[in-house]
């Protein structure tokens, strides 16, 4: 393996409706009451081009990427991502807190869409290049994670669903369990939080989770 | 290599002004006066959704995609035209003539940017998996390619040259030396057309070389 380990790089990962958003930002308030600078960001997206992959990527009304321009389209976006944003970053000394990263190709689009977890490493290995020191996997069941954003996608404003989560229950069961398989082969990276808990409880196991890290 | 050639599948490459859009207008003649189906088509591009990325890569107002962008976005738009438009021709029994192919990602976001050769081919084992009976190169020295497409842009309604158009000269060198080097090493697919020649003279030389093919 040639990716490097950057001390202050945390990433966010987990289903639909698992609390991603409300932990990223209890995250970056106890960074940001240290004194810490805190860049969070997201994927896919995180730069104006990025966002714009983003858009083909989410969209549900022209035709649907095959599995293998998904995970390129995916990784094109990250690239752009990493070097625009993640590395100058970390390289003038702030905090990344990324609402998902790598860990979600090997699970959407290696578990899910079957895609070669070999190749998901070679891209990741001469693409990205980095990986974060903590990556917390909000871990939920899928109907109940389902249950969750189907409030949120009928609240006045809502956007209602996007490609990705227009899949089958299956898909996302495929999906779960590659990312606790991602969480038993690196156990010191990535630190499985119970989200079916309270929001506050999530987010209060997610802070104490970045203090260990930041202290250490 | 697991590349699988197509016997009625034939590109064009070549750098800018080397005439490539006449050559595909006599060819596809020339198999449709012989009764054939043909589909021509272009990269990056040739669906819908390879047209948006392609807009993503030409495109000169935004923030530009790093090499490792550059390449996915070329290669996730390929992925998706091989699947979408390609194959199904080549199934149905139809030629397909395509302006650009995978040769063009070696010459240009390899000899040209600096990318890694290798990964370039592991990208083609992977998502792309067919390569064409025959590519026609059509060469010209960069200066004397440059002024052919000066006048085009000057044209009335001309859309002026995109971002990778405007590029310096000697970018376009390493990629004219990354077309060479690949018609070197694989002479019986590629073949090389003196595009300096008349332009019915050029069409005239790519259609003898498809009527070898097409009788062989």
């Amino acid at each position: 393996m040639t990716l490097q380990t950057h001390a202050r790089f945390v990433t966010l990962e987990g289903g639909e409706g698992a609390g991603k958003s409300t932990v990223l930002s209890a995250l970056r308030g106890f960074l940001l009451a240290r004194g810490h600078e805190v860049v969070s960001t997201r994927e896919p997206g995180g730069t104006p081009l990025a966002e714009q992959i983003r858009g083909l990527l989410l969209d549900t009304h022209h035709e649907p990427p095959a599995p293998e321009t998904e995970l390129l389209l995916m990784f094109a976006a990250r690239a752009q991502h990493v070097r625009e944003v993640i590395l100058p970053a970390l390289q003038r000394g702030a905090w990344v807190i990324s609402d998902r990263f790598t860990d979600s190709s090997y699970a959407y689009q290696g578990a899910g869409r079957g895609m070669d977890a070999a190749f998901i490493a070679a891209l990741e290995q001469r693409v990205v290049g980095i990986t974060p020191a903590m990556t917390l996997l909000l871990d939920i069941g899928v109907a109940h994670g389902r249950e969750r954003t189907r409030g949120r996608d009928l609240a006045p404003g809502g956007s209602g669903p996007d490609r990705i989560e227009r899949e089958q229950d299956h898909f996302f069961e495929r999906v779960r369990e590659g990312f606790l398989a991602r969480a038993a082969a690196e156990p010191r990276r990535i630190r499985v939080v119970d989200a079916t808990q309270s929001v506050d409880a999530v987010a209060a196991e997610a802070v104490a989770h970045l203090q260990a890290l930041a202290v250490a």
